[in-house]
């Protein structure tokens, strides 16, 4: 084994995160991995023969993460997303002129609860906030075909009808970046696609995500995924990564736990054994909070790009 | 505040669960909760006005779960199941004749790969049982009606064709227990369902999972919830229990962490500002792995039924 | 590899908790690491050439550990017990007539303390409490030697003076089964010495516990540890098990990570690079709460002895 | 409740690190906390009657915190240190001239340990460099007074005799910041002084640090707290500030889980019902990575300052 003598971090008053970031690689732990998962997703964007994947899972708009989002497909560093319909709701819901917020969080729950107010964690959301996104949503659903559509499908026409230019919706459509949201039928828009379905026709195939999404994977001379939370998002990417032969690289950021055998926080080494990684890949899992990696990441690789 | 002093938790050499069940309200910290959330189970089964659901999500049968969630449904201690697709994959993967195993744990996962062996966590399942799971839901899927159906549907047609007396997917089926599974287009069980439907005729609409899901929960006096490992389960079954006036009962295992934001391991108290959870409702939320406590508390309520 | 075909966990209403581990080596994660762990403690205690010791770190007795503890010392199935002083001064604390107890966790912190109570996660320690165990503690160093002692020394001597039947402390100077805290003085008994030291004189030499320690590492032929919840015992033992061959035999249990770096959570695998850790040693790590899994483990024990 | 619009996090491609905190204000979850304790922890070094503690525990210098710890010195933003005796080690390895390195985190652990090296997650330390280490500390104690001393004490002597300009003893030494290790005992600097001590007179009085924190407790107006990690640091600063009127501010940065009771994993607000945090105080409990979260703040403290 070749020993490198680690030079520690340093750090200095108007310091760009970009220097930070290089500094960072000097140490050990999570932030050594964030350092170099930055360079990771850079090689991976720059690997011109890899079609780049991003997984979202988790609450990341309700964390602030909207505009950081914004800038990786305004800049087109992925090419394919696949996300829980959480965060298509959340997007939209700010689109409609609904708004999270910063409040007391020390209230009982009982009491936010009268305030017509719910709680994530840390931040809020107004009850009438969800008035508009559903008012928004219905209008919307008005203007879209009733043929049966995938769930990319249903995003992209979905996405037609944004106007907000701050949506990442919109701009996923605007920049032919399909979405994909297999599982999301258990999330506000897909209970709002069931209230209009009542009354409307429409029709979602999730199967036919699968078509849409091999599509894609045989067209690829390889593949990278940034995965973000786990959740449907991996599991579907890795699916599909299966049928290739398995991502060439992989950041993965996460603060799920791999002991109980659940792919959130599985290794992204223990992929390697079904294919879904090639076992030449480059890869790096991080354990901690999207909110916080995931700015350090993208504010490296906008600095360089 | 009243003080209630605590009496130690006592073993003795052969004492049954449900001794050191009782024992363990004595104790403190998780102990103390996993003997509380047996009670609490109890009384949510007990409570002939209270429709209970269980949420699945996680690697239960490759942890060796799938005889304690046989013996819930066999027992009637739940009277509607959602699930990730993984759990229907793996109960129908057992049912094919496939197997999971144990085995070498330190071994390479490139090596396990080129063994045609796949890894989850400490445990391992065979191509070999891909491929008779796969053989075998492509013949069951042959018998299955060819209208749009819901996943309920969908389940429920697929353990009439089931055989194997140890299914949970057929044990299910024979007592009537509906089994949603919103999300398992991400599964094996979705992907072959996909490629039968790349020949012949299957619709699944999870939008009509709404519809029959809101029709038992409208007829539902009270809600009741035993939630392991949180994902699109726990997350379908709160935008039910948000229809309704909250869940009365709550039971949650998992091993995620709150501090993301995410709801699998977003806390119970949490969810009674959204409505999903009554604010006088009793409720135990759980940190730790449900092969270890699900064991425990289905044993308990077992002897006590 | 070879792979053993899994069978999956069984539970009957009335079966006993050893029934129920030797079920649970049919599952995966930690329900079979919890069972095998049972196998692991009782080969270490059953073989006789083999000094185990056991770490005690984290609110072991707030947990409502302090009768398996005591079960622990008096089948004398450890040689050799290392803990933080948090454990002596917790039992110490109910044998001077304190108590824990159960409350409202609702309540707010401030509030809490008005009530002259303090918190730990669920439980609670009244000040009167601690009043008794100052009383009792400041009694018992009257009585003590007033030479430098090692803590080793130290504890012994304070176990003579114990006349609580229930005491670990007690016991374990009855059973002459030494008790090491070298971190000792962070703890409520250490702030005790202190203002005893202040007034008469009373020495704790740290340094000799080194020189005690050795002597006992020096003359086992091998080396077993039960190590739970990590810190400073966790640390000291291994300090001493690299003067030796390494551990022969290791059981940890903790909720800590190991991606941070600290001892606390590094896995028992990572020891071996260290000499902490034979190469050929069994060990298994469990990721749970003490309070969960070591009653489990010790009534497996208890009911195979 | 007041409700404060959310704006969401912004990134651009060359921006400051202070930039991106104040932008992670307006976010959620973790970022938005670590921006709020650069904050926080400007406030407490600001505040000219607060007498600032610093809590060190875990690995910080292999995960390269050597230079961040530095800053913090150098700039005087803390008042005294609480440390474990291996942020020390560390240290003075360092100053030896041995190193910490990166290196291939692949390699099995017993082919690590035949190369002489040991592993700390993806970090290693060299059998050399602990040669170097034990070389140094053995030069240095010979010249140490040998009165019993306080560890404060033991640690400003042996910063007396380090003449590395990076090393923070010396230079806690060299500004007077005094730095207290009450369980220095358990480190590999606890090790050596044992081993001097056996040849020649060295007694380190581990009560004596009580009487030595507690005059500084006693000279503080306020008190406030940046903790680590947690551990027995956490608890000793915790123990002080009980004597006074608690902290009235405290950041805690650790990924410890306060399910299990243990101190290091406890919430900042439980400790409210101790009366180690002062009900009106200002707190923010951060989870996550020292190695990720420290560097921001103090980069973000540096350039307010």
């Amino acid at each position: 084994m070749k020993l490198h003598k680690m030079k520690q971090v340093d750090i200095t008053a108007n310091m760009t995160v970009t220097e930070l970031l290089d500094s960072m690689k000097n140490g050990g732990f999570t932030c050594r991995k964030v350092a170099l998962a930055t360079d990771l997703f850079l090689d991976m964007i720059r690997d011109e023969s890899c079609t780049t994947f991003l997984g979202l899972a988790g609450a990341l708009i309700p964390g602030g993460m909207r505009k950081v989002l914004y800038k990786i497909i305004e800049k087109e560093m992925v090419d394919c997303i696949i996300t829980t319909g959480a965060n298509l709701s959340h997007d939209l819901l700010e689109t409609s002129g609904g708004s999270h917020f910063h409040g007391n969080i020390e209230l009982d729950d009982a009491k936010i609860k009268e305030l017509d107010v719910s709680k994530i964690f840390d931040t809020f959301v107004s009850y009438e906030s969800f008035v508009k996104f559903e008012n928004l949503v219905q209008k919307i659903l008005d203007n879209i075909p009733n043929e049966p559509m995938s769930t990319r499908q249903f995003i992209y026409e979905i996405g037609r009808y944004v106007t907000d230019p701050n949506s990442i919706v919109k701009l996923a459509h605007d920049k032919k970046i399909p979405i994909f949201a297999p599982s999301f039928a258990d999330s506000m828009l897909g209970v709002q696609s069931w209230l209009f379905s009542q009354m409307k026709p429409l029709k979602i195939d999730v199967l036919k995500d699968h078509t849409e999404f091999s599509k894609i994977i045989y067209e690829s001379k390889k593949m990278g995924a940034m995965i973000l939370g786990g959740g449907v998002p991996k599991h579907f990417i890795m699916n599909g990564s299966q049928l290739h032969d398995g991502l060439s690289y992989a950041v993965q950021i996460t603060m799920d736990r791999p002991e109980h055998g659940g792919v959130s926080g599985a290794s992204i080494k223990e992929a390697v054994s079904w294919g879904k990684v090639a076992s030449d890949a480059k890869w790096i899992d991080i354990m901690g909070d999207v909110t916080l990696v995931l700015p350090l990441i993208i504010t490296g690789v906008l600095s360089r790009l």
